[in-house]
């Protein structure tokens, strides 16, 4: 008996150490999408992109079959803000792909540092999701299993 | 013996967890390379780095001591299809590496688009890939335990 | 007393073969840095990023509430290694950011080919760490459960 309970203690813990296995690659975008395959993130810190993200998000809402099967954010910061000020010529696909459940984010670290520069702060879409620092987002979702691309 | 049969049961059910969670890091690139250290991909998506990402994979070849010891498959779309162009200045180097495994895929969306932009589809380098979406292809290997770098 | 000794078999073949799931997705950043929360790599390859990786670097460090609670790699190859040449003109930024911890690498490669081609070695900040690739380094790192961001 005592042997028994030997083993239910090792397994316990290896039922409790497997689970935190597990946990530690689960995806948390099951909150935003929750028949999604894949959960990305694309990365626009260079002004010279906005095109090429806009493109990707769209090329791969097609390719997996539609906005519930892919979970797309767009994470800007640095010059890749650009394309979330009030008034781009993105507008339009911007909200197109808000509709579609892609969600665009801003560093407002960014926003502070332009602010200091520039003496105005830039206006920013609403449709547009603050973050305080881009990348330390990015960091918490490639964590949580978030694939980063930088197109 | 109750207590046996379920202790088996947990067994079971930890090794078939277990499993799952080993096979989720797994890395296809074994079909390719079986005894490849490290499984790669080099993305590129502007024609400034051509050359960069052509010298990254000589030397990673060298780093991991022969092309048999390292998986790199080179992933061009937007700008970076251009490296695969019939008639590149790089075609000699393509070829060199392709002969120690390297595997350069082209994205057709891009093509697509160029066809529509250009109103001719350009010619490509006989030894490139295909896949309809660069980006997609790029999602599906590091899910599979591929590396990304963007040289 | 078989069964038993037929369950402990399985549950030590178990233990280690979780072991090792565990092991391969632990991070070896401990040795720099033993209560980072995260543990990061900032690629450097190109000239233009410059500050903008500073900032990053800067920025994690506030973000994450001081800097032993972010390990940070700043690894440069390619353009990205006249950041360490000695006399840039962040020298002061990148001595207070190795005050914090940061550890910024060179790719011996890149001044290698720089040798070559300009017929002289550039001179490196002394608080440069050399490795001979960058971009392996850069694969260990991520290997070893390293965030890989270009920023």
């Amino acid at each position: 008996m005592h042997m028994q309970s030997t083993l239910f203690g090792m397994l316990a813990a290896l039922a409790l150490a497997l689970n935190q296995v597990v946990a530690a690659h689960e995806v948390s975008g099951e909150e935003f999408k929750p028949f999604a395959e894949k959960h990305v993130i694309l990365q626009l810190s260079d002004q010279a992109n906005e095109a090429v993200v806009l493109d990707t998000a769209n090329n791969l809402i097609k390719h997996y079959g539609g906005p519930d099967l892919i979970d797309i954010e767009i994470v800007t910061f640095g010059k890749g803000v650009r394309l979330m000020y009030a008034g781009s010529e993105h507008a339009v696909r911007i909200a197109s792909l808000v509709e579609n459940g892609v969600r665009f984010y801003v560093c407002e670290n960014t926003l502070d540092t332009l602010e200091r520069t520039d003496g105005e702060r830039p206006k920013i879409n609403p449709a547009a999701l603050m973050v305080q620092a881009g990348v330390a987002h990015i960091i918490d979702r490639v964590d949580n299993g978030y694939i980063l691309i930088r197109p």
